[in-house]
């Protein structure tokens, strides 16, 4: 811990205790919560008064679906709410920030279910903790007939997708995952050996 | 103002209002924002909780130090209650991270007075708002031998440093200037011109 000390003094000052606590976010080292810390008392104090405000409210309130565990401060988020989603498709994915990418990038008209994790043994991250429970009770009482398996692709992505697939097999249905292959824009000279083996394999006809 | 939109909502959601409040924060956009948001909601509230508390105390109990400007949560900053810190040499800067810098790097044990900016009319930041008063006043009042003028090598640090010299000089105070010439360890090669002209206008007896 890098205090701010004026000359010999030992103690923890507020400032200090302001740098420490900014540290809590993320890619924000000792350094950048300093910087942080003196814009916001020099050159913003209503700016540092909104944001604390706002995260008070936002830890208070701001709790998981219902049905799909994304974030949100309702009982139900606004996709679940959305009549005009279709209840057939359900696409899972680690991370609420996924919603969002697969939301800007497609015109996918299915709703979510979001894991918050992916499985991991070692972090004690198990299917309770990422609510399988959750999702196969929709499995069995929503007509669901295709799983989309959008867990990232990673080791432990995989391995979640897997037990996925196995829970909706149980229950008869279809699942799909992802493709893989070579991003678009990519040049084949500075793709990844794994990229372009799981590409190649996965050739299409043109 | 990008929004996080789960679906077609378009009010802003509280989710919304905290990545919009995080961009207060320097050097932090909207995607930075909208990960650190979702990474206290998913990983570290408590640590939201703290950064919430501590940033409601830091904006109500951090003010001015009475004597030398600097950001303290006191009435006198440490340095300045320190007894063995020679009250003869003034140390002029314009931020307090330069004071923190200072102490860092060197031996100084004189005092400091802390502009909290620099002189800029077009920006409204004239002899008032820098608290020259203040200074004048220490000046009269407290023995001082040398007004050390830290100002950044900028041009309106310049001018600011150009400023307190000839309130130095109506009180028949010394003053100097941190040394203009290549930073220890860069090659000339990569040197701006204007340091170069200063370094070797300044050459000193080897």
């Amino acid at each position: 811990m890098s205090k701010i000390q004026y000359g010999d003094k030992s103690s923890l000052s507020l400032l200090d205790a302001l740098v420490e606590s900014l540290k809590c976010l993320p890619g924000v080292g000792p350094k950048s919560a300093q910087r942080m810390a003196f814009h916001l008392l020099q050159r913003d104090r209503d700016g540092a008064k909104i944001l604390a405000h706002t995260l008070n409210r936002a830890i208070r309130d701001i709790g998981h679906c219902k049905s799909c565990r994304i974030l949100t401060e309702q009982e139900y988020c606004s996709i679940c709410l959305d009549d005009s989603r279709v209840r057939t498709k359900i696409c899972v994915v680690e991370n609420p920030a996924d919603v969002l990418a697969i939301e800007k990038s497609t015109d996918y008209k299915g709703v979510y279910f979001v894991l918050m994790g992916r499985l991991s043994p070692l972090d004690g991250i198990g299917p309770q903790e990422l609510g399988l429970n959750v999702l196969e009770g929709r499995l069995k009482s929503d007509a669901v007939d295709e799983l989309i398996l959008a867990t990232n692709s990673t080791v432990e992505g995989e391995v979640t997708a897997h037990v996925l697939s196995e829970m909706a097999s149980r229950h008869r249905i279809q699942t799909t995952r992802l493709a893989q292959g070579v991003p678009v824009g990519g040049e084949l000279e500075f793709v990844d050996q794994n990229t372009i083996a799981q590409a190649f394999a996965g050739r299409k006809s043109y």
